[in-house]
């Protein structure tokens, strides 16, 4: 910043210069993503339905094995990204424009993730709710690779941090993104078989993402 | 406040005299803002409707095209509003009574956005359900500005921030909600054009507002 | 503490020794009571309720006028509160289990808003939608009462905050309470009026409290 | 960490190796954990019915009496898991991935509180909702203690705070997790006498464990 060029007054305008402030700012963007990620885990639980007036509230609730599945997969689901989005911001420096645009982008897909669950609870047998599904987790996972790309490029990652084995993090989220698009066309002959290929993805895509040298 | 002529007690009695207390309360308002914001940006998705006991649940889901472009719509303005109150936010030196009266306010209108959206979602062909968001985000851009003009006015902006070009902040915020009130006539005669009208304000009032010096 | 005559095991199983810790532990409480307020203070817009198929889009939600009279009210209502929160608590010095409890009973009153708040928007001319609010209101005001006069009994305030004003913040806060106590009777018979004594009891509680040395 | 023999590329891979950056994560772990208990805690409020179109409000209020009694023990339990969480944090000096996966499990089971009080509310006298509330209390119970005990035994606690009575959180949580076990039985014979049960062990297991040296 001592050899940037631009007028003070320049990036007094863009940002302000003290680092305390900028340690103020992520923070804010680090809170609000948190919040944005533990209302979303939350309101999963309002896929449940509560029977009414039923005589036998033990049937009704067992009638819910849908929503049962739907939670605890959405659960690990946002839980796993959750994770992933904490260790990215935990290796970067510094954040531009562009990349709080991405990650506001990114929250986008993530919020529909207790929409996209509710209805693969009541749908889980039908194409269309697991299509719904794979769809949004489509567009998350090839966001955060976007994301992931865009920091390393544009120098927002702490130096010490740029070491070749986390460039993987991007390509770890790009393969996940390829499975959840290739479970698109299985969903339409075989609705009940595509979770499982998620489910696959997401275990062995970590392991994937080990054997490349990166966790998450 | 070395130079303050007040007597103690009426200042220790006002608010706590070290620095520190300061930032902590600060901080208090700035995370009740964000999480304000992260509540109702995340409440959007109770927008979509879950289709019940649907035999074409495509077809259900594909009908709530217009719950798409509001969810995409308002999640792009609550972001938008996000990042600006975010940015006004790090130009603040310290608060008042007032501006936190107006900064409440400014959220009381935020809140209703989930609503507004949702109404906008079902009813975007009709003037009511247009004319609606509309009056909203006239209330949140209005009351922005005057939260803005006060916090300058009162000196509650960092000394060395105070240049002319932050001022525009305030006047972008005055021409966002000149737009908004334009578009209420509009929407009375065309529902489907007056959108149209806030997306240019989104883009051109952000160029403008760069024009005039100030990003926000 | 240095004068603490029991047994260092004792304390440290009571809670941990570093002031840092009592620091991020008292982040943790504030952060908590912050959620809790910003969540119900959004979940207030709730209660508008969105128009099903109506033909007449405007004339439903000008029907709703009662819900936002009771969406202006509880928002103020719970900024306020929130306000006096956040003052009670810049005042604080440390936490004991005791005051942790009553802050939890007292935020149980909290949650209750949203609920009494759209009973009031819907049953506004009934006596038992005002009441239903007066009494919840009246569990707020009640605790937060006591909450502040145990805080100064057990000696958990700065001490150099301790003055004679400070005092008066409880007392304020049974004032407030004791009006809303009266309100109920007053809404058997006139349940349109007892709002009214609210209002009231909140701008003249707000100036009485100032005239007795203390803001809140 | 000065003795760590592994290669530095390894560590910087698994976390970052300032303590700066650790504080931040921890704080975000703990920030996240407490907006899902915040948020859980205020969506206990949806389980209250507004009356609609009703002739007689109060009557119509007076009938939801289960849920006043569901409200309150939930509000009570999810208070005291929060505070027992609370302290379980300020033990903690550092987090690994294992624990992190050990409380996301346990937060997923504290989301699903808001529902099975509500089943609770609507179902009392019945053994069906009785005994979904006591299966979700046990996981939770159950999880929280194998989270205490492997901190314990991973060596993540910090070493002052590594006597012998902290081991007994872990012992206290199996205890409260073992009577929620047991009441589930009775539940299927006297669904009226189970919460009873809980009641019982939320306050003599508070005793007990203060007996054996650890008041969570």
């Amino acid at each position: 910043m001592a050899t940037d060029s631009r007028p003070a007054d320049v990036l007094a305008r863009r940002h302000p210069q003290h680092r305390d402030e900028w340690g103020v700012e992520f923070a804010r963007i680090v809170a609000f993503s948190d919040g944005v990620f533990a209302i979303a885990i939350t309101l999963l639980v309002l896929a449940f339905q509560i029977p009414e007036n039923s005589p036998d509230v033990v049937h009704s609730l067992l009638s819910q094995s849908g929503d049962v599945f739907a939670y605890a997969l959405s659960f690990a689901v946002l839980g796993r990204l959750w994770l992933a989005h904490h260790r990215f911001f935990s290796v970067l420096e510094r954040f531009d424009a562009r990349l709080m645009g991405l990650n506001l982008l990114y929250l986008a897909w993530v919020v529909l993730v207790p929409f996209t669950s509710e209805v693969l609870g009541d749908y889980g047998n039908d194409s269309g709710g697991v299509i719904l599904y794979a769809a949004v987790m489509l567009g998350v996972t090839l966001t955060f690779g976007v994301e992931i790309v865009y920091a390393y490029r544009a120098g927002l990652v702490k130096p010490e941090l740029r070491g070749v084995e986390h460039r993987y993090a991007g390509t770890a989220s790009f393969i996940v993104a390829a499975v959840f698009l290739a479970s698109i066309p299985v969903a339409l002959v075989a609705p009940d078989f595509a979770p499982l290929m998620w489910l696959v993805v997401f275990f062995s895509g970590y392991r994937l993402a080990r054997l490349l040298g990166y966790e998450s």
